[in-house]
């Protein structure tokens, strides 16, 4: 999507050529254009296979998630909550993600009422680099008895193991942005 | 806002005559053609004035603020960011939080950068209770400097304190639903 690297070239934050920061636009301030025109781009890139619902994690992926919904359509969308502990409850599927990024690791929860059986579900998130997040959603789905039909990332770290760790496994796996490599703290894109 | 009003006494879940889950289509599960009808509600409620901005803080009250931001033609939204402990950087306007709900204090957070001086602000968010959320997001806006235009509710507990302290303010409170009372864990509205 190249008003998307676009945006990341002008205005990404790069740190210690390993963070990408991109605030201005998506984890803090949110370019409302721009993400709908993201959730219009995951509609034409996954519409050869049919979406029953879209699964993300708090808090970034959320905007994301909802303009894909709306370009689906009007699907449901259900985002993972976040708990640092949690007493386990018999109605909720969980998850255990580390965060590289943060370097702890949280409980991702989704209520088993908006993660039904048999369904075919599209996640969506922010960012891929380990893969820990999106791993996380898909244990969720799976135990949930319905089928990752793709994934979408907004920005996806190539030269980190999350996208071959899900390719590898068979998922398909949509990014808006791929970057290479980081290089005197400018990204470069994968093509 | 009939439909939202409809969709609570369908799906609202009450505890204790005191808190209102509406997990179903807000704030675990979202309902992305309600949400945007939601967007266009308050784009409607407020079309007199001119708005800059909208400031909100996550994570429920970011979906409600891009669907607002889209239908005023894509104005720029910042979302409050919630710490639990914080390095006070210079770069940042912050406001002290007490949830009742969560029966514990917050930091909020908004970068300098997404917060200019001299705009009109709309706030943003799901619910209004004690106020408390709302106060904080007023103290940050007015602290870079901008102005209040008003403050935008999903559902208000009208018996609660916070829109009578904003009101009493000078604040313009527009929320699409106002609960006057719980009633046997029903909810009666106030209009």
């Amino acid at each position: 999507m190249e008003e998307l690297k676009k945006r990341i070239l002008q205005d990404g934050l790069i740190i210690d050529n390993r963070i990408l920061k991109i605030d201005s636009f998506l984890n803090h301030q949110i370019d409302a254009a721009l993400i709908m025109d993201m959730g219009r781009e995951f509609a034409r890139r996954f519409n050869d296979i049919h979406i029953d619902r879209i699964v993300t994690i708090e808090t970034s992926g959320i905007a994301v998630a909802l303009a894909t919904a709306v370009a689906m359509g009007g699907i449901p969308l259900v985002f993972a909550r976040k708990k640092k502990s949690l007493l386990l409850k018999d109605d909720m599927y969980t998850a255990e993600i580390y965060s590289y990024t943060k370097e702890e690791a949280y409980t991702a929860v989704i209520s088993r009422h908006y993660l039904p059986a048999g369904e075919q579900i599209l996640i969506i998130d922010d960012f891929l680099a380990s893969g820990a997040a999106a791993a996380g959603l898909v244990q969720m789905v799976e135990d949930a008895g319905s089928t990752v039909a793709g994934i979408g990332i907004v920005v996806e770290k190539s030269f980190q193991p999350g996208r071959r760790a899900l390719a590898g496994k068979g998922y398909r796996v949509e990014a808006l942005a791929r970057i290479k490599a980081f290089e005197d703290n400018r990204p470069v894109f994968a093509e």
